[in-house]
């Protein structure tokens, strides 16, 4: 689709505020998103740019990625490249070199890392502007590498204030949110730093050196995205600097690091529900790869519970009406059990387990599970009594769900633990191990003591 | 338990070395976590603290919050406040009161707005360094309010580069953290902020409103603290104004807004699995408190699915191998219906999702359901006729197995959608309403569908 359709004026000329627009509610986001599809859907797309051209960039992107792509990509003059490339697996490469050409060249090469390292080549081939530090794409998307700028200022111990600003100035607008700047030893290597804050009330002719307080980490080229992002929220860092071998070669900022957090949370909630690295958006086909060997792999677990019934099939035969109670024992320990694994799941990946609470949180979470199988086991046992006048089936019931819950409690507490000792992330396969336990004892132990006290229950 | 036991050295004394120790991975903070446990094991608590003294204040607090409580309680002298507060629910208030005494009376504030309202009143009242800010304590703790420091720079705007160093350097220590200083208007709100780098660069007699750039975002005093993560995550914002009626009163720092994109996003996980705001290491009676009332809610639930197999006992009876497949079609809408689910109360929290996009994602999820269920129920309908060698079986297994996941798939999306409408958090009951649908629609279904072709199975 042309941007110079007959009928539609040339927009590409408009150029974006030079003041960002203020932040609106989500809500009004909304409200002018759906203002902005009637004036498409109305054949006026040069209304609806005017519309759009008064809102925040992030705003912009919010709204062209809620459009149907044909009327998206009639509007895609001002994309923040943030945006852009979380667009980037559904726009054509020749869409998104435009909006890239659009924004300065830092901006379109984190862009471009956003995007799988292949696709990322092809969209960096169609640019007009040469993206110069095109060997970060070669960097490992996972590490510090791909996080990391290499616009920063650092200077020699012998040099002062002065010397700083100057380095400082010559950043242009990369400069915005450097928080932190760097002196070297004699070998090159970062040994101090200097804050921004620090940097703007010290006289111009104080020595850099003297203003430098230590490092509390540096990380190498190779240190992974997640570790990252733990040291920035265990030590409040808000800059980290990056060395490869003996040399400073980049700064990871604020905001790289704000954005692995809120990636690595999203990862992490979607690993647990079996959804891994999808978006809400994205294409079908990737959410079917993603979800499909899952919903598989969870079927095989589920016939594993399905043949410990058929274990019990002629004391079903016996008394048809416990089929009607298989869900309750077995459901509850699935429930049970992923209480107790989301929140080591979690715990583990906000760095808060050392190991020598794992023990601890296991016993915890045992007596848990026998305090609220105690509490379910009597209440299940009441409705059984109520609902279908037989205390034999009460009792085995109570029973059974007594024991499942302390099983929830131990295995949802001892699979996450177990997989972070051997180096597996917990939240990977935690959940179907955890509910394929629940499930299949839950079911050998209601039918199981069923089958040894079927004479109190028919 | 008195810190100056006999035969203990009075460690009080200790002070913390004036520079931050640095960083260190996560395994080595477990093995001097292990390390401090055997000195302390083997009486000698003055060598472990030699051990943690030379840690980072975080890992400190981290390795206090693995040790048994009697064991921390001999070591608490240099804990980070954050950390503290972490504890803060496990501490008495004499011990949480001391530790506190010792930081600086804004780290203590941070930790006491941490804690429970009358819990923080109570450790305050203990507290002999006065909390001059006490009537933070007052706001709500979910709002701006709570999050902000009261300590800033603002300057009128014929102010000059001098003046507002001179007011940064009054704030001594509390100036750390700041990105942004402002200037008022005549009315005395917020009309221009001013980068710390800007700061840095400019000359002295330069006028303040000279180098001030337009604000983007000004939260009141009563904005929810979710809003202020999403508006520092959306906008790319370091540090927010916050209003009360016509004066600036404080600024929501980096750090703030950080620990809230934490936190929220630790609390719609946990969520999403029924443990709303435990902690891993909290009370047992808390995490009895917030995990049983779901549970209970959950045991209703299934025995709505309990009463929906119970409907067709006379099925059963005449085909009891029918039981043992009754957790397989229930089983797998639950996890696909839990993968949609999760996908979108995710995207709504990032506040990707603007209206417009609601009924594409409700049909999308529902597409996917369909595909998702052609290729299950064939692959359920093969090990069925393996297994059974039954095909009447076959058939129906099949045909319920995809009717399931497109309820599945339906209902995940459309749920949390729909809570979203009417104003509720999508994360706080969807899961159960979900897994209801695909419990009760999958026995109803398998059972429904084997009911009216019983002479195709038997």
């Amino acid at each position: 689709m042309s941007r110079h359709e007959p009928g539609t004026e040339p927009i590409a000329e408009a150029q974006p505020p030079t003041e960002l627009a203020p932040a609106i509610p989500l809500e009004e986001v909304g409200r002018i998103a759906e203002r902005v599809q009637e004036l498409i859907a109305a054949g006026d797309p040069r209304e609806a740019w005017q519309r759009l051209n008064q809102l925040h960039p992030a705003d912009v992107g919010l709204i062209l990625a809620g459009l149907p792509r044909t009327s998206s990509e009639a509007l895609l003059q001002h994309m923040n490249p943030v945006e852009a490339s979380r667009l980037g697996a559904r726009l054509s490469i020749q869409t998104l070199s435009f909006v890239l050409d659009q924004v300065n060249p830092r901006h379109a090469l984190t862009a471009l890392q956003r995007l799988p390292i292949r696709r990322a080549q092809e969209v960096a081939e169609q640019l007009e502007q040469p993206i110069a530090e095109s060997e970060l794409l070669s960097q490992d998307p996972n590490t510090a590498g791909a996080l990391m700028t290499d616009r920063f200022v650092a200077v020699d111990a012998d040099a002062d204030i002065a010397d700083l600003r100057t380095a400082l100035e010559a950043l242009q607008e990369d400069r915005g949110q450097l928080t932190y700047l760097y002196v070297l030893n004699p070998q090159g290597l970062p040994d101090g730093q200097i804050s921004m804050v620090d940097l703007a009330l010290a006289p111009a002719d104080a020595a850099a050196s003297s203003v430098a307080a230590p490092l509390t980490a540096v990380v190498s080229v190779d240190t992974p995205a997640q570790e990252c992002a733990r040291l920035r929220r265990h030590y409040n860092l808000t800059q980290l600097p990056v060395v490869e071998g003996n040399t400073l070669i980049g700064v990871v900022l604020p905001d790289a690091l704000l954005g692995v957090t809120v990636e690595e949370d999203t990862r992490q909630m979607l690993q647990v529900a079996n959804v891994p690295g999808e978006r809400a958006d994205g294409p079908m086909a990737l959410s079917i790869c993603t979800r499909l060997p899952w919903l598989t792999i969870n079927l095989a677990t589920t016939f594993l519970a399905a043949a410990t019934i058929s274990l019990f099939e002629s004391t079903l035969t016996q008394l048809v009406v416990l089929a009607a109670f298989l869900p309750v024992v077995a459901g509850q320990g699935g429930i049970g059990g992923t209480q107790t694994l989301t929140l080591i799941v979690r715990a583990i990946a906000l760095g808060e387990l050392v190991g020598i609470r794992a023990k601890r949180l296991l016993v915890r979470e045992a007596t848990l599970g026998v305090i609220h199988g105690i509490w379910l086991g009597l209440l299940v046992a009441a409705i059984a009594i109520i609902w279908q006048g037989n205390y034999g089936l009460a009792l085995v019931l109570g029973i059974a769900m007594m024991g499942n819950m302390l099983i929830a409690g131990t295995v949802g507490a001892g699979v996450p633990l177990l997989m972070r000792r051997v180096g597996i992330d917990p939240a990977v396969a935690s959940a179907v191990v955890v509910t394929t336990f629940t499930d299949v004892f839950g079911f050998l132990l209601f039918l199981g003591i069923a089958q040894a006290a079927i004479s109190l229950l028919v």
